[in-house]
């Protein structure tokens, strides 16, 4: 038996066999061809199997996620069809070399084609063309790529990252939680795996070394243990665990459609984090009582130009229709910082997280942020639409922002479209400027939303991404806690209210503390929501508040941890 | 008459030709050489010129600027007399080639022999190869290198940048000022230029694309206005203006021997910031009441390893003699960030100003931390020291650090050192969480000191480096103004005293917010101490403290400097 310790990033616990996600072996030799037509017709053979293959991808891709995520498969399966680059390899066999010499040489001179043109798209098309010749290769040599669209038995994936294209794979019918060697609490593969709802490890350096292919693994999502070959007692513990954490998600599901109300009868709001329009039906299977945070940079990912206003009016009008009336809060773009767009050249920076970013970017390129309002205006007319601006630092940029949301909305109708006249106008406070002259904004904004994510960088000046400070991302930290109670009371004393939207608002030791201080909505990923709901319905918020002041002096983030865990958190 | 319109970065009016920094037109051919002696001989007094050349450069640096400065223009004489470098060289010559190109090919070779070694130290030499040969190269066309230690008249500097090795040459009886194409008020020529006490304008962009060489030009430095082929009213108007200032500059001399007391007899203690013992000579030449900020980087930087114990002993001990007395602020080290040594390896970070720096790499590495500790405590039995902790996010990190402090001060103690009794402990409030909690932390240090520039970085996200966001870098945000006074009035209430160590010390405007919140000491450059000596004797306190509930509800920067303009300033 052996154990490795990582950080968990999504709660459960899993028993299955490992199933290692490696680069395959993909060598080959030049080889003299003497049968030409009997290596043409491998040749395409193998092309006809990579498309039934693309296809099969392509569909689940399309099913589970939704036509953004299931594009890049088209695009592969319209290389395959390539007239220029098929004849290219064709005819390098037709000189009597093996296919797999021919498809190398032949994709090479494309990628080193495409890499030469001064163009972003066609050089991005190089990474299709990688993968499309990959996968011929394979199936030239029989060897068989990392795919997870074929498993056919529980499996724990183990793999150094993942990446969003191998993600787009993940079938939860088999895949029953993964481990990585890095990444954190806020990477791509941590925020997935609690949108599916399945236990992750991750940030253990080095569980791809230590763990073999087919190793029985039990994987402990609340502490973030990793068990190789586990003893039949350590499995029994196990076993037994898993036996409570369903009876708790069962009791948690007696929550779906119960109102979010505290045990002293205070209502609050929990809605969910969504990336996507798909991602609404989570959350309305979940009963969110709204969209806390509908991040809209999916809808100027992976394209080639900007998205134009009709696009953006459909999604956002779907997502409104899909709410059904409940609260719906769009955040306008946020790009920069770690999130780029292929066609839209941001500077290079030394440090992009204190960069040229979101609200900043927006104001200086006002046609393009003029596109998004309009399109959120007309959509506003199909559902309960709230605008959220991210990274306020100034009031004037907030003023600049609604000013030209107000000349939008005055030019649309006149142009004859209909506008809801009660779309509130908030700001995302994530910021420690904005945080510190909350009082200032609660008379000129609708609502707050903590971010928290970036609050606490900020705060405490540390990078989260960067593993030689994450120690002092510190969620309760003395100094986070008093500026969120600070931008509470503000809004309150004004008559607005406080959402937060960052990891924070899901975070058992921080529910209590968020009540007593009486945050008004939780927004978080759709698989915290039930658990969350359930939890609250165990507070009075009236007990709670006899803390805030002692809460408020402690010293230290683990001070306040262990006050949280002494006095404060109900276990029945 | 053209104007051009720059940041003013260090004030003043200045009346002088151009003289543009340009690279100098090095090229030459390859030439069949049928005299060999005589162009041995030609080599040889290139050498000799050379040589001669770079001991005024050096006799000068060091008169100036000390050893430091000075020690790299000894590094190349060393170069000129290298037998490998000049045989490689001759040797080539025999060979009937040029002696431009038989350098050209010698140079190159070297260096790339050395770039070749792993090795920083040896890697670094390839720039003293270059400089070298560039300055034997000009000698054998006949070709003027830009040494500024040969002007003969007045001139100002017209570069797109400064480099430290050019400053070291510049001498002020003929630089009566300089203009950058880039850089802003934090870069290195505009710490320089208040230094040196001459004007300075950067971040023109077009700086040395419009001025041509010996251009008439009259720079307002106040302003950041530059003005090329004056008519004679504008010359009259800055000659005006230039008399003006100069009677300003003998009023604020006499305050060189008074107390810093405002105008309602509060006593304040104006101090100085440096980054060098030698530095303590222009603090204490306009009379500053001691050191605010002694950064103590430089003991580490431009070596190839850590400075022991005895050597920082020496450093520390010479500024604490030669300030007789005074207090003297000595902050531990501050690298990482922007600032890294040749012979420590950081990690390379997406953030670095979010990233591993000062106090965090300093308690992750104990014995390097210790050492510097010890050097201070045997120094302080020599004057009036100071401790301070830069970058503390947490209590847990002052109250690590002050644990070590205290162990070496038992161990040496026990050694038979005398150590005074009587050391302060403080750290920077330069991360808003520390503000935030100020309170907490004033139970536990001896004083805060306000670091500003980071403070204000943090506090509105935003890197003050990046000019596509320096926009946003508002010392006069009411977050900002908010955080100080928490910060001085945690300390007061716990009979602690609050400094201020950032560029906003010495600010005109920001001086009677701060004498109104109460701070209790200044700390700037040499040049700013009399002025604002000169500034805070005209303020009563007692009158600024009124206007302090009005200016912490202004809702912007621009409202704050506009408040402040009309009604605190005291003009006579």
């Amino acid at each position: 038996m052996l154990e490795i310790q990582g950080i968990a990033v999504s709660e459960g616990i899993a028993f299955a066999n490992a199933y290692c996600l490696m680069e395959p072996d993909l060598s080959f030799k030049k080889v003299t061809i003497v049968d030409v037509p009997a290596e043409l017709k491998r040749f395409k053979a193998a092309v006809v199997q990579s498309k039934r293959e693309l296809q099969e991808i392509y569909t689940i891709a399309h099913t589970k996620f939704g036509d953004e995520e299931a594009a890049i498969f088209a695009a592969h399966q319209l290389l395959l069809e390539d007239p220029e680059m098929l004849a290219a390899i064709e005819a390098k066999i037709h000189t009597g070399i093996n296919a797999e010499y021919a498809l190398d040489e032949a994709s090479k001179m494309f990628i080193a084609m495409f890499e030469g043109i001064d163009n972003v798209y066609m050089q991005e098309r190089t990474a299709d063309i990688r993968d499309v010749s990959k996968r011929l290769l394979a199936h030239l040599l029989g060897v068989e790529l990392t795919d997870m669209s074929h498993l056919s038995s529980d499996v724990i994936i183990v793999a150094e990252d993942l990446t969003p294209s191998m993600t787009a794979q993940i079938d939860t019918k088999y895949v029953k939680g993964f481990i990585t060697d890095i990444g954190g609490r806020t990477s791509h593969s941590a925020i997935l795996a609690r949108t599916l709802g399945i236990p992750a490890i991750v940030g253990t350096k080095t569980a791809t070394q230590i763990i073999k292919q087919g190793t029985p693994i039990i994987m402990d999502g609340i502490n973030g243990k990793i068990i190789l070959n586990a003893t039949p007692e350590i499995s029994q513990f196990y076993v037994r665990q898993q036996q409570i954490q369903s009876q708790l998600q069962s009791e948690f599901d007696q929550f779906r459609s119960l109102p979010s109300i505290s045990a002293d009868g205070l209502h609050v709001e929990i809605a969910g984090n969504i990336g996507k329009p798909e991602d609404v039906d989570m959350i309305t299977s979940v009963g969110g009582d709204g969209i806390g945070l509908f991040r809209t940079e999916f809808l100027y990912m992976e394209r080639q130009e900007l998205p134009n206003e009709e696009e953006q009016f459909t999604a956002y009008r779907t997502v409104l229709e899909k709410m059904q009336g409940k609260p719906t809060i769009v955040r306008t773009l946020d790009i920069g910082g770690d999130k780029n767009l292929p066609y839209f050249q941001l500077p290079t920076e030394m440090n992009p997280f204190l960069g040229y970013r979101a609200i900043r970017i927006c104001l200086s390129h006002p046609e393009m942020f003029r596109t998004q309002l309009r399109a959120l205006l007309r959509a506003s007319a199909f559902g309960n639409l709230k605008i959220m601006f991210p990274m306020i630092a100034t009031l004037d940029e907030f003023r600049m922002a609604k000013a030209l949301l107000l000349e939008e909305k005055k030019l649309l109708q006149n142009e004859g479209f209909i506008v809801s006249e009660t779309i509130e106008v908030g700001i995302m406070i994530e910021i420690p400027s904005a945080a510190m002259i909350a009082d200032l904004f609660a008379k000129e904004v609708d609502f707050f939303s903590i971010g928290t994510n970036d609050l606490i960088q900020y705060t405490l000046a540390t990078d989260r991404m960067n593993e030689n400070v994450s120690y002092l991302y510190q969620p309760y930290h003395p100094a986070v806690l008093r500026l969120i109670k600070t931008v509470i009371d503000a809004a309150h004393h004004h008559g607005k209210w406080v959402g937060m939207c960052g990891e924070m608002a899901g975070d058992e030791v921080a529910i209590p503390i968020l009540l007593a201080f009486g945050l008004d909505e939780f927004s978080m990923t759709a698989s915290s929501i039930l658990k969350t709901r359930a939890q609250i319905a165990k507070h009075s918020q009236k007990d709670l508040i006899q803390h805030t002041e002692r809460i408020l002096i402690l010293s230290t983030a683990s001070e306040v941890e262990d006050y949280v865990r002494k006095f404060l958190l109900i276990h029945d």
